[in-house]
C-alpha cells in the first residue's frame, strides 16, 4: 500500500501551490507520486465539480451539494485514488473528507453524523494517513482567492461568493477538527512566505514517510 | 396539500406520452397540475441528469451513480415537488424513488437497504400518493426507445445501451415492488393501443384523486 496525504484549509491558503512544490521535492528523493483533488481528479467527478462550483447555482440545497460531494468522490476514491494506493503511489490529494465536515458541517451546519456516514460510504476503506492543515486568517485568503467575474458579472466560484462569517465557520470547522484528530492532522501556518511554508511540509510528510 | 403521482416503468414503456396525456385531461377537468421528472425537473439537477445520463460516461462507479441519483432528487424535491405539493398542486413526476431501487438496486444489484435510506434521505417527507407502473415486455420498450448517436458514433443514453438482461432485471424490479406495496401502485399494461393505456390510467387516477 502506498500512502494517502490530504491537503486542507480555507479558500486562498496557499494549498495547490504548495502540494506542487511537495510533488516536485518527493519526486527528486525517488518516490512515485501522483497529485490529485476534490471535487474532481477524473472526468466525471470534474463534470461534477463544474456544477458544484457554478456560480450560476446559487438555489443549490444544502442536502443537493452534499450529496453531490459525495458523489464525486465516490468516483475519484473508485477510480484514481485507490488503485493508485494498490500499486504504491505517494497519493497527494487537494481536500478531502475533512473538507466536507469544514464547509457543509461547520459552516453549512448540516448535521455532522450525516456527513460523516457520507463520507464513509463515499471512501469506503480508504483513510488519508496522513492531513496537512494550512492555517490562516481568512481575511488573508480571501485576498488571494478571487475568481473572475463570468460575462453576467457573476463570480464564477459558487464559495468564494459567500460571506465572511462563512469562511469563519469553515476555518473553525477545520481548527476543531484538526484538534481532535491531533495525530493524522499537522496544522502548519500558511500566513508566511511560500518557502517557509514549504520546508515545514516537507518535513512533516518525510517524517510521517519515515515511520511507513 | 395536492397530490403526489409518481409515474414508472422500463425505457419505452410510454410514460411520458401518457403522463402528458393526463395531464391535459386532468387541467381540462380543472386541476391545477405541474409535470415534472426525474432525474431533472429543475435546472441544477438537469445539469445531473446530463452526468447521468452521458453515454461517454461510461466508466462510472455504481456508488457515484446512486448518490447523483440522490443529489439531483434532493434539489428537485426541494425546489419543485415540494413548494407545488404545499400549495396544492397535482405533481405528475415521471420516475421517482421506485426507479432508484429497480435500476440500481435490482438491476445493478446494489444494497436495497442503501438504496431506501439514501432515497427517504433525498426525497425528505415526500412520499407519493399514488404510483402507475406501466408495464410491458422488454424488447417492446426497448425498440421503441432508441436515443440518437452522438459525433463519435456512441449511443447518447448510458442506460440504452445497457444488456436486454440489464432491463429485464429493471422490469422484474419493478414488478416486485409494485407487489409489495399494491395499495399504492397501480400496474398498467402498457402494450396496448395509447388510447386504451389512457383511459385506463385515467380512471385510476380519478378514483384516487376522489378519495383524496
Amino acid at each position: 500500500m502506498g500512502c494517502f496525504i490530504t491537503f486542507e484549509g480555507i479558500e486562498g491558503c496557499g494549498k495547490t501551490t504548495q502540494i506542487n512544490l511537495l510533488a516536485e521535492r518527493l519526486q527528486a528523493l525517488g518516490h512515485d507520486v501522483i497529485v490529485t483533488r476534490e471535487p474532481g481528479g477524473c472526468p466525471i467527478a470534474d463534470q461534477i465539480r463544474s456544477v458544484l462550483l457554478n456560480g450560476a447555482n446559487s438555489a443549490m440545497a444544502p442536502l443537493a451539494e452534499l450529496l453531490l460531494y459525495a458523489a464525486a468522490r465516490a468516483q475519484h476514491v473508485a477510480e484514481i485514488v485507490s488503485p493508485a494506493l494498490a500499486t504504491g503511489k505517494i497519493v497527494l490529494c487537494d481536500r478531502f473528507t475533512d473538507a466536507t465536515l469544514a464547509y457543509q458541517g461547520f459552516a453549512r451546519d448540516l448535521d455532522k453524523k450525516l456527513i460523516q456516514s457520507l463520507n464513509q460510504l463515499a471512501s469506503g476503506n480508504i483513510r488519508p494517513d496522513m492531513t496537512i492543515l494550512f492555517d490562516c486568517p481568512v481575511e488573508v485568503g480571501l485576498s488571494r482567492a478571487v475568481s473572475p467575474l463570468d460575462s453576467h458579472g457573476i463570480r464564477e466560484d459558487r464559495f468564494e461568493k459567500e460571506s465572511l462569517a462563512f469562511h469563519q465557520r469553515v476555518r473553525n470547522g477545520y481548527i476543531n477538527i484538526a484538534e481532535q484528530e491531533p495525530d493524522r492532522i499537522t496544522k502548519v501556518s500558511a500566513d508566511r512566505e511560500v518557502a517557509a511554508v514549504a520546508k515545514d511540509v516537507l518535513n512533516a510528510v518525510l517524517s510521517r514517510i519515515a515511520k511507513g
